[in-house]
């Protein structure tokens, strides 16, 4: 950040009286431009015994699989959110939404909210940000091509509750950046 | 948003390509500048059979008693942040935290996050941000003179929670402003 959004004045990091921490400044009209933590929000899509992951299309990790997944918008929920991005990157609606994982990442200053849902009539598409969708039992899912930690996470808790057919809400922080890969 | 914070070029709001909603974008070097939700989180810090309340000294609300919360920053987990609020605001340390209520105020495009925790020693004391604070039972708590819609929600589904020793974890969204007051 060079620049202030409302005057244009050049902005410099500083504490500001009452705080504890640095924070873009304007020298020319002192506003205070804070810069806090995404929401990333996504649904773990159910038909039957298989889970929806779609391809991506996308930097990062392009080619690998997720879960449908992205940035939260303003004016919507953390559940519309994940069922619209649903929508955008699988072409399915999905009903039953219950909260399921929520991960910390704050070396990027994330936190994701993994809601589990069910495929309405396992319908589905592909959208512009994917190359494929598909439906995956445990036994299917490229495991080895999975794009995020979060989503391998996600997928292999969901195995192991099923078994049990209970699903309780968890938060857990990934607190290391992996190694970066050739793909 | 008037002025791109990286050139100080101009700024419009336009549709980016492959997007489907308006974003500040900068006419001079096409940065996008996108707006998205905050978190804002918070503890309910529990000592026997009372509760940790903070009696506001800033607006919004001021005079008025909530829960320890505030926003998110960046680099750290929403425990974290909970944890650090909680010390701001009441001076207090808290322990056991886990997930206890989430709340989608989409019209403001927040999302509340409460960790349900443990007062360590019963300690607390009064933080810049507090006129007092205190550790008030179910009856005690001044319940005419709750600050916001979620901490009252959350009060209450900790009360009811309790006679169950079941503590859920639940997301709820706050669809409305209430009309305001002259406090």
């Amino acid at each position: 950040m060079k620049y202030c959004s409302e005057c244009g004045g050049d902005i410099e990091l500083r504490i500001p009286s009452g705080d504890d921490r640095d924070r873009y400044t304007c020298i020319k009209c002192d506003h205070i431009h804070y810069v806090n933590p995404r929401v990333i929000v996504g649904c773990l899509p159910v038909f039957d015994d298989r889970v929806l992951l779609c391809k991506r299309a996308i930097e990062p990790r392009y080619g690998l699989w997720t879960l449908p997944a992205g940035f939260m918008e303003n004016g919507e929920t953390t559940g519309e959110g994940a069922a619209r991005e649903t929508w955008e990157e699988a072409r399915a609606r999905v009903s039953n939404l219950q909260l399921y994982r929520v991960f910390d990442v704050p070396y990027i200053s994330q936190v994701y909210m993994f809601y589990l849902c069910t495929l309405d009539d396992g319908a589905y598409g592909v959208g512009p940000e994917s190359l494929e969708t598909a439906l995956y039992t445990e036994d299917e899912i490229p495991w080895d091509d999975i794009a995020f930690p979060v989503v391998r996470k996600t997928l292999e808790s969901y195995f192991a509750d099923r078994r049990r057919d209970e699903y309780p809400v968890a938060v857990e922080a990934v607190r290391f950046r992996r190694p970066p890969t050739s793909n």
